[in-house]
């Protein structure tokens, strides 16, 4: 399989009947998924979403690099998104600030979504709505959208003929056989478009590694009628905002039980509106409650959805465990987290189970039961699609790179030649020319943060001083000198703050500080920031020397 | 089950023919395992152990509260440690500071680790070797030693009797029937002190979630053969320093494989050289190569077992991810991390596979291949356990809430009344009284936090501080004000470090600092501190409301 080369440069000029793939996001991790295709000079992007942060304090969200884009803005005929979760959506406000009449097309579920969002972003879009069957011309890109089954309603994949090639991409999907909405992947389609040739086949890897089938979503419906049929007091259900069918299992249970169900949470509210609105949630006659008038209903009436299963700790069901939300969780009442656990969640979850299990309640999740399943086609699944499909070339998409390389491998299984697996990472270019794909190069493609207002303005730096103020906490040390005579007028001051030590250990110090200044001043030093770097040598050799530490030391001389 | 309640106060004295039991450690939490026995007024220690930190920022390790025993360092008897590893041990160094000469007393290899470990902390202790069926008088406290089976050999438990009753401490266990060593855990002295009569008995809850029963130690095997069997250059193998059997088998593999085997990483060259000196570790002859001489050595010749399973970012594993490590992995190389993922490491290990695997090994790990087992006996076993022992009280120990409850459960499904299992947190008091367990009370139990060379010094104030500027960064501001005029003498000087602000913006709140310092001075407000609270109102007004941020604000005010 082609790896990439720390060596690649700069890709050539692509040639006149050649597309190029960049992906801006989503190669390498799992997130910010964002693929540009290029050809003859026009632009389509596919999906624009957010990364979560892990080790990067203080961010909010991880967004694609748009650097690639900045100068051909014009170029771009669309924005294709194939389903409407944060990965894949959440991005599109922050390009469409560059260029907001970039049109998005998308399935009914997936525009109402984004729109929604973009409302609170006071952007209002040019949008068209496309459904499985349709087949649009944009720009020189011809799509013909596929229905395929995903962990939210409406996705699609996406099969885009050019003159250059033709490329199927299938966002991210799974291939449950009996979904509850009857919708599934569309293997025909995919067949027929195995039949016609295609040049390119971008495929989702999150699940490659898993070996076997996904679990079908109707499986885990004997646990929530085990929760059903057991609680005594309330049942309270934490999913993502975005699980339509979950919510409709939940629903479903609740009305065979004589529940009452309340939505509790933003994001909850707002999503299950919009499915309900639109027909993708059906809800039964009078079930729903306004979670402020649970009050007059008894426990054992009451069923509340919520946010919260990752352990957010602003979210309802993070302060239900912590005794800190108008719902007192105690003895009788049944927690059914039905989520995934996404990596580095784990200790957050486990402190919300926890708590929750303090206060009494009998909680059930992905631990104990069967709850959730996954969206994504595991190993097993993507084997048929490569069987199906006979993709001249495959390019995984969607995951870190041992979900790419375990992607890749399942590929050559199936008999694509290694050299025809593109494994590529963020701002790779991989050309596809005359039937054969490459890579021929790298652009540049950064992180960019999402700090509070903030978009960009945090780099890594920032990001390690907070990662050394976290560990080490800071010392300023402030000296004030007077500018007549060079000499200390008063100082030095010492405070801290995060760094554990009695303070008058800085005792010592100080006539160090004295000193060093005093000798530098006999020398004739008395550039500012000259005697700054003196006070930090000395205060730093003490605190690393004596107390080994490493502190973040900030001098500050001040003139006066 | 006896739930603590928040409205515990102080125990009661205890009665003359009464046993205490009072945890400091390991209850509600994975690790700081340190349980006190309290009887005629002489205390036995059970286990001394550390807690690895989630979400302290800083902090190196966590230690059990020692306050409890601070007045009583006399009545100590000895510390039994059920076995070496760091969460039974790891606190003992920091509990002999207080009084170097209490006893030390476990199996031999359990010594030899903590004799290692103190010796770092030049500390020579005074110790007591015990080997399974061994019966010792402790002080009050009548011993018995009894073989159990864990993920590191010479595991202890111990019966304890006294005249006002008998207690049965397991430490960590598993029921491995086949293990590699042979030395099963001793079902057969279980049953004798259940005939006999177990008035308490305190049991690992650590896998009473996990149905079933844990794979047995030897069912890896095949997934090294396969390995070795399969690798074309250097096995390199990442595994916990502690786990004899597992490296064990990788000499066995390597020998079979005529293969040179070098230890990386400073505990694991310590533990196993310890071990085989022991002989726990049967060392086959020649095998062992310096790690500095494997450049005689071709490739398909080595073998080298490190640290770093669990993603730690100076460990020898992820520094060779990181191609930061003078082995150079590449192509043909093969990882086996033979461990498991401990909850909240997730995102460092995969950041180590991804790093490996970018780099062309093949990493083999617990997510594709059967190459750990836990040490911990699960809820099938469990229920052996308590059938056989059939004890008159029960105390979960070792877990988080969730591990406690799912024991407890476990006890109350083969018989034992719901009121004589004792679910209790650090801190809380058990009483056992002519036969009878009960929650009496609760005594304070902290977090002692170590933090580079300080012991306690850092308290939830400063994690609190850390966690601020690890998120927000922070703002000072120093003035300098003549203390003949009151008036600026120099100043607002703004800095700022990890807060994503273009300081720029600082020149409209200049001025606003400079009007409300001469508005106090007007109104004869002079003390440093009162000065300090204006400016940190100003500032914290500004920041908050039109930047909607919440850094650390540190207004400094100096007379010169």
């Amino acid at each position: 399989m082609s790896h990439p080369h720390p060596e690649l440069g700069a890709p050539p000029a692509l040639p006149k009947n050649g597309v190029r793939i960049v992906a801006l996001g989503g190669l390498g991790e799992v997130g910010r998924n964002m693929t540009v295709l290029d050809y003859d000079g026009k632009l389509l992007v596919v999906d624009c979403g957010v990364l979560f942060p892990e080790d990067h304090p203080g961010v909010d969200l991880i967004l694609p690099d748009f650097d690639y884009l900045r100068d051909r803005l014009d170029d771009i005929q669309a924005i294709v998104l194939t389903h409407g979760h944060e990965d894949h959506i959440g991005a599109v406000p922050y390009l469409l600030r560059l260029k907001p009449d970039i049109p998005l097309i998308g399935s009914t579920l997936t525009l109402a979504l984004i729109e929604a969002k973009l409302k609170e972003h006071k952007i209002t879009p040019f949008t068209m709505s496309v459904k499985e069957g349709d087949r649009e011309p944009i720009g020189g890109f011809d799509c013909e959208f596929v229905a395929v089954n995903h962990s939210i309603p409406d996705a699609l994949a996406v099969f885009v003929r050019t003159p250059g090639g033709t490329l199927l991409i299938t966002g991210d999907f799974k291939m449950d056989q009996l979904p509850l909405d009857g919708r599934i992947t569309d293997l025909r389609s995919f067949a027929r478009f195995g039949e016609e040739g295609v040049d390119l086949f971008l495929t989702d890897s999150t699940n490659a590694e898993v070996p076997g089938f996904t679990t079908p979503e109707r499986n885990i419906t004997p646990a929530i009628e085990r929760v059903f049929a057991g609680a005594e007091r309330r049942v309270i259900v934490a999913c993502f905002s975005s699980h339509v069918h979950r919510v409709q299992q939940v629903l479903d249970a609740a009305r065979v039980h004589n529940r009452k169900v309340a939505m509790v949470g933003r994001s909850m509210v707002r999503n299950m509106g919009i499915a309900a609105d639109l027909g993708y949630l059906k809800v039964p006659d009078g079930i729903l409650v306004d979670a402020k008038k649970l009050g007059d209903l008894r426990d054992e009436q009451i069923v509340l959805i919520c946010t919260g299963s990752q352990g957010e700790p602003m979210a309802a069901l993070s302060r239900m465990a912590n005794g800190d939300h108008q719902i007192d969780i105690g003895p009788g009442d049944t927690v059914l987290m039905a989520s995934s656990l996404i990596p580095g969640n784990e200790n957050a979850v486990y402190r919300v189970i926890n708590g929750l299990m303090r206060r009494g309640a009998n909680v059930v999740h992905k631990g104990n039961a069967l709850v959730h399943v996954s969206g994504h086609a595991s190993a097993g699944e993507l084997l048929y699609c490569y069987n199906i499909v006979r993709p001249k070339n495959v390019m995984p998409i969607h995951g870190e790179w041992r979900h790419l390389v375990a992607n890749g491998d399942l590929a050559v299984a199936t008999g694509v030649p290694e050299r025809n697996v593109m494994l590529a990472e963020d701002g790779v270019v991989v050309d596809l020319v005359d039937g054969q794909a490459s890579i021929t190069g790298v652009v540049p493609c950064g992180y960019v943060y999402v700090d509070g207002s903030l978009v960009g303005a945090t780099d890594e730096t920032m990001l390690k001083d907070r990662r050394i103020l976290r560990d080490e906490g800071f010392v300023t040390i402030i000296v004030v000198i007077d500018s007549a005579t060079g000499r200390i007028a008063a100082g030095p001051d010492i405070r801290t703050r995060g760094f554990a030590e009695d303070e008058a250990v800085f005792d010592k110090v100080v006539p160090k500080i004295e000193d060093a200044l005093e000798q530098a001043r006999a020398k004739g030093v008395n550039d500012t920031h000259q005697l700054q770097q003196v006070i930090r040598r000395t205060v730093g050799g003490f605190v690393g020397g004596k107390l080994r530490r490493r502190p973040m030391i900030i001098p500050i001389v001040i003139e006066a």
